[in-house]
């Protein structure tokens, strides 16, 4: 059994894909209604294609660029195998294909949702919900599947599937990471290419339609109104998911690195059940019984009475989420006891090798849990309706639009304190526990219900379209208010949604920060020193500077959509009176192209910067491991604003968003109730304008900016390091005493020089313990070393 | 000459502030006017006294609460004296003295400045701006005569006025540190307080006043009118003198903290002609020489003719700036030839000591002299008239406020990237020629013309006033015209002086960051330790909650005002038609209450986490070391982060108010000349609206965040370290050779238990030169180990 254990994730996986398989083939059985409901649901999924295809051509000579220079990468370096460059293709692709699979699902599920709500609620939330199920499977099957998959090919490949040492699996992790940089590289796009379409189709729709032609929204008569419903899926669906996949994929990464790392912490070598590699088997066995869990999980979420109403279907959801997580915790239970040696040593930076138990580990992963749901509380409170930050945005809207956009400004900036306090706790008690280790399983275990927590994210954007549809062919009032309920418990989810990417994106890039410290072998990021601490504001800065051009970027796209709108408006005779149809697919085109043409900037920037600090002080001869410590120190900028702005951009957008919302059901405001339409709304209005870029498009896409950004240091880092394959291959081999000396030779490092390519074999002389010197004795080829080393342990063990 | 160094900047000082005494009683007896413009400028005149004793009663009730928590600390740690306290004391008094010089100034010359204006601009250039350089030279002469006596007196009391080692004069630097801190903590008070009480009378006064009543800004019916213009003074006079003053002193003392490190890389002692601390006298004379620079600077400001405009006037400002900052080049030149050894040791991470020729320190000089001038070109891109990114919001305020606030937000967002790579630029640069000693030098020399550069910052308010003056007064146009000269000069000015503050404060903290290292004697602040990494992220979340509660002090302020105002007009017959006098007082009262109450919680976070963060881990018994590096993450992470809020901040409300004030002379939208009035002009003033308290409240308030946060650390920073009062004061005794090996011991190091109150000799085993162990020889108290250590070398020296 255990040494069957490598398979299990791939099993788990592939079981997962099957129930996904099963529930599309359902969701795709239902009635899809008929006439112009059809009609315009298959605008919106020939839109959305239109969207991935235009991606994919970008995308494909993107994927060659960067396998070009993931080739080169892999020649200069000895410790980077081409391999990295199949591993990459194949991390890109599964993340497309996943995409793929959610956008298609969710675009057909759109219109089902609202069939099923023509004669019941229960079937509604059930076709929707079902939709957001395949998507959730989808994606965390193909991330575990892909992820797995390569891990075994590349201990075969490498290792013959047998342990060997540390620093060969670290060469297996090293090409491993090319999956994860293709995953997040898709991510980019879809994350922040998708942010900007939603919010420019979506912008522009409402600048023409709502305020020059007073048409209402989502009203087929507006050319761009099809864009609007297409970037519900492009963002928030496709966005979201790639987003996930790539933080998913990333974690069990780290996790699996850091793993390797322990391992060398404990001499190089453990003796267990599964093959001497438990401590990196585990994260991916986590994220495998994960899918279970999460099938399970979905399984939950159903209502049985057509009356129900908000809290009720809420309720649903929190069931099956709140029965994932602890299911979760019960098999990290079982899965650390079983899989980690009872005591592991592990290297704790200024204290030393320490003794770690296995149980610490496991409230290690409690910590992961205890973020991810505490993160969507912090969350729900400063962007809910009728939570106290909301009433107060809305008390502000009555004095102008400037003191509503100061109050949600403020209010996404408070944010951060409860926020940041949890993360820098979580940094903290789950690094005490069980060190770099423990935080990348706390974010594994977090990771865990990606699949759930993906399927309730997607529902909300699948009941928004179902509602859309529903106004758009001009349904029985019933099935907009029941379509509506789905859209409100949507609304709350997709904020709750966002504090759980982000949570994801900052454990994410702490345990890849770790991984690549341990990567490069410098002995930490000391931002005493000035060029580190030079980086560290350049860092700082980036995060900022991103979220202006990807806003700048809404704006510019936004402006083409509005003279497109426009011109129809006039050139299309009949186009008012609902005799002639708009070219929607024009629209759609604009969005398209724009928003992948204005991506490119901030991608530049994402990818650029970090090429650009490894490479060209390298050219100016600087030395490699210094270089290193300064990437670190910009990984570390960017990581900590990123996180900054990633919460205050997404919640003081939900906040303004919810802020306006209130006004729907009216709000007291100086002892009046004072309702939509009023000045007061007006200025919430305004807000939600300034919030839309900040939530939908800049915000999301600080997740991918500092996983991206930590990824591509970590793939870079055997450029930068090679001292890091380090690896205890012998003891002490030999005592000698001169002089009345006690002196132990002990050859116990074999360190990769990168730069010249060779190995060296260090003997240290200890005096009764205390190291009194190092020489190097031996130096050659890594085989050469290699073989030398085996010689020398044959003959001892003689 | 040389010997007689120490007393120079003294003298220098004393002779800047007797130019000050010759040119305030110049301003004093200019013409004040007569009737309601009298009336007025006293009314502004009251209002000020009333702040600043307000202010004071506050002060004193912090400054002893202050004083006991240093005596305590003078207590427990040996390195500190208890003579801190009376430093800190004379720090308070001495900046809060200055800001009084100011602000009396400021509040005469206004009306002065009006009065001359009547006859001619030239005149009225010279009264407005001899009021500018009243304050300039009050603030940098107390400066730098506070700062420089008690150095002289506690080189006296701790050292006998004689090079001892560089653990005395740690002990001397660190009682200095008082001073800086009290500097520091007046400048919250005017800073934050004074930022809260401008913009809470600004918005008060126009939102009842312009909006509801309709009556125009500076209309002496509108009872807040003074609480409006006594804001300018508080906010933009005492505020800004207050944040350079602080900014000032703790740049030298840094420099002074890391001249004295130097000496301990030579060997714990020097021999120069300044009695061998040349390195620490250096930034003092820097400061000193760099008054005398400021009166020659401010004498050459002046124009001729009466029909000058705006490029005149700012030409006129100019030549004094560029003259100033030309002359302090030449005299850093000199200054560092001559008083620094032409060759110096000094040791950086990771690479060892180095040899540092003075030309190189003269060259960091340099690189602050040019962040210096350059920042405010780049503040002066962002937020000038004219400029593109304001042509741009302008633009964008045609389509409404929501896309005016997302252009002025990201404007700010993108400012940050040229802003960024200069500061990191210039730490790298003056870190690569001389250490972080180059680092502190290259502020120093930056802040050396600070008189020079608040005489023009004092100016801009003064105009302003004196155009309100003329507006309540109701003076014939031609004034009016004048003024407004002056005042869109001092527009300018005021922008990029605001950005000459945030490039002092970061260079400043910078300096702070790097004595806090040495003063704790951690050997770095190494991020990948996950309770550092922890406190990065702490850090970097405080500017921005700071800057949250900063604005919604604002709002709340303005709230009280606007009640107060609505009762007046509503209570009080006769106001409206002019015949009775509104009570002006009670406004006053209000924006005073108000503004020192809400700065209490920004405040107490400011002083509080540092401190939570030092003493909580103590308490549980971690260990110093490891709260030092803790601490240092910190204030990294409120260095970064405040630096990149600061700059955001400042730029994007600077943005805002020149897109705004763009339409008062007519812009080209979509090939329309648009006036003030249309709707494009009311979004630019919503955007105004939220760029108020982000440019005169919160944005500047980060200086003092960060700064006051470094500083706090520095002066903990013996409790938690203590170790890095180590000095080398005796070399090589004997050589002993033992089988064949060759032994030296050395006894060099004394290394001072600060937990234990004990000092340590540590003796060091050598074998031909590497250190093979290091031992303990001998313990005790200061005094006993200084004893000993004295008769050893005696004993050698027979």
């Amino acid at each position: 059994m255990e040494s069957m254990m490598i398979y299990m994730p791939i099993a788990m996986a592939a079981l997962g894909l099957i129930y996904m398989l099963i529930k599309q083939s359902w969701v795709l059985k239902q009635n899809a209604g008929d006439g112009r409901m059809k009609e315009i649901s298959d605008y919106i999924y020939e839109g959305s294609l239109a969207f991935l295809n235009a991606e994919y051509r970008l995308l494909s000579i993107f994927v060659v660029v960067v396998s070009i220079l993931l080739a080169i990468v892999s020649f200069v370096v000895p410790t980077t195998h081409w391999l990295i460059v199949i591993a990459f293709i194949f991390g890109a692709v599964f993340s497309a294909f996943a995409g793929n699979i959610g956008m298609k699902i969710a675009t057909k599920t759109n219109v089902r949702t609202t069939q099923a709500a023509k004669t019941s609620l229960p079937d509604a939330l059930k076709v929707s919900f079902g939709g957001g199920t395949v998507m959730g499977l989808g994606v965390a099957g193909l991330a575990v599947l892909g992820l797995t998959s390569f891990f075994i090919f590349f201990f075969w490949f490498f290792m013959d599937s047998t342990w060997t040492n540390t620093m060969d699996m670290t060469i297996v992790l090293e090409t491993l990471a090319g999956f994860s940089l293709g995953a997040e590289c898709i991510a980019l796009f879809a994350r922040v290419g998708g942010g900007i379409y939603t919010k420019a189709a979506d912008v522009g729709a409402d600048l023409v339609g709502k305020v020059e032609a007073g048409i209402p929204e989502d009203d087929p008569r507006n050319p761009a109104t099809i864009a609007d419903n297409v970037g519900d899926n492009v963002g928030d669906v496709a966005g979201m998911g790639a987003d996930l996949f790539g933080s998913y994929v990333a974690t069990v990464l780290a996790a699996m690195v850091l793993g390797n790392y322990v391992i060398k912490d404990m001499g190089g070598a453990i003796t267990d059940a599964f093959g001497g590699i438990g401590p990196i088997l585990l994260p991916m066995s986590i994220a495998g019984v994960g899918i279970i869990i999460s099938v399970i999980g979905t399984m939950l979420v159903k209502i049985k009475s057509n009356d129900a109403k908000e809290p009720q279907v809420m309720g649903a959801l929190n069931l099956g989420n709140w029965v994932s997580i602890a299911l979760v915790a019960i098999s990290c239970y079982v899965l650390v006891i079983w899989m980690l040696p009872e005591t592991m040593k592990m290297d704790f930076f200024g204290e030393g090798l320490q003794d770690i138990s296995s149980m610490r580990v496991f409230y290690a992963t409690l910590v992961g849990l205890f973020v991810g749901a505490m993160i969507s509380s912090i969350t729900e409170f400063y962007t809910g309706l009728g939570k106290k930050p909301i009433l107060k945005i809305v008390q502000q809207s009555s004095t102008g639009a400037g003191t509503n956009i100061i109050a949600g400004l403020a209010t996404g900036m408070i944010s951060t304190f409860p926020s940041i306090l949890l993360f820098a706790g979580a940094i903290w008690a789950s690094y005490a526990f069980a060190g770099f280790y423990g935080v990348a399983l706390a974010a594994s275990a977090m990771m865990a219900t990606t699949g759930m927590q993906l399927a309730i994210d997607a529902f909300g954007p699948i009941a928004d379209n179902a509602g859309g549809i529903a106004e758009m062919s001009e349904q029985d009032p019933i099935v907009r208010e029941r379509t509506d309920i789905l859209d409100a418990v949507g609304n709350t989810t997709a904020a709750t949604g966002k504090g759980f990417a982000i949570a994801s994106a900052a454990l994410t890039s702490l345990a890849l920060f770790a991984a690549y410290v341990t990567f490069t072998g410098i002995d930490g990021i000391n931002i005493f020193k000035a060029p580190v601490l030079a980086m560290l504001f350049v860092g700082g800065m980036v995060p900022v500077v991103f979220s202006a051009l990807a806003m700048n970027a809404v704006g510019k796209a936004a402006m083409q959509m509005v003279e497109e709108v426009r011109r129809q408006f006039r050139e299309i005779p009949g186009i008012m009176e609902g005799t002639a149809k708009p070219e929607y697919d024009k629209c759609v085109a604009i969005s398209t192209e724009a928003s992948l043409r204005e991506m490119m900037l901030p991608g530049l920037l994402t990818i650029g910067f970090p090429l650009l600090i490894a490479f060209v002080p390298m050219i100016f001869g600087m030395n490699n491991l210094a270089i290193a410590e300064m990437l670190g120190g910009y990984m570390a900028g960017v990581t900590v604003s990123g996180v900054l702005w990633a919460i205050f951009q997404n919640n003081a957008g939900g906040a303004w968003d919810n802020a306006k919302k209130s006004f729907e059901a009216g709000v007291l405001i100086n002892g009046e109730m004072t309702y939509k339409g009023s000045e007061a709304h007006m200025a919430a209005v305004t807000g939600d304008t300034v919030g839309d870029p900040f939530k939908d498009t800049s915000g999301p896409s600080m997740n991918i900016l500092i996983k991206l950004t930590c990824l591509i240091g970590l793939v870079i880092a055997p450029i930068l390091g090679g001292h890091a394959i380090t690896s205890t291959v012998t003891s002490t081999q030999f005592v000698e005493t001169t002089n009345g000396v006690t002196d132990a030779l002990e050859v116990d490092m074999i360190s990769l020089d990168a730069e010249n390519a060779k190995a060296i074999v260090t003997k240290t002389f200890t005096d009764n313990g205390n190291v009194m010197a190092e020489e190097s004795v031996l130096e050659g080829t890594l085989e050469e070393v290699k073989a030398a080393v085996a010689k020398l342990q044959a003959e001892n063990k003689k």
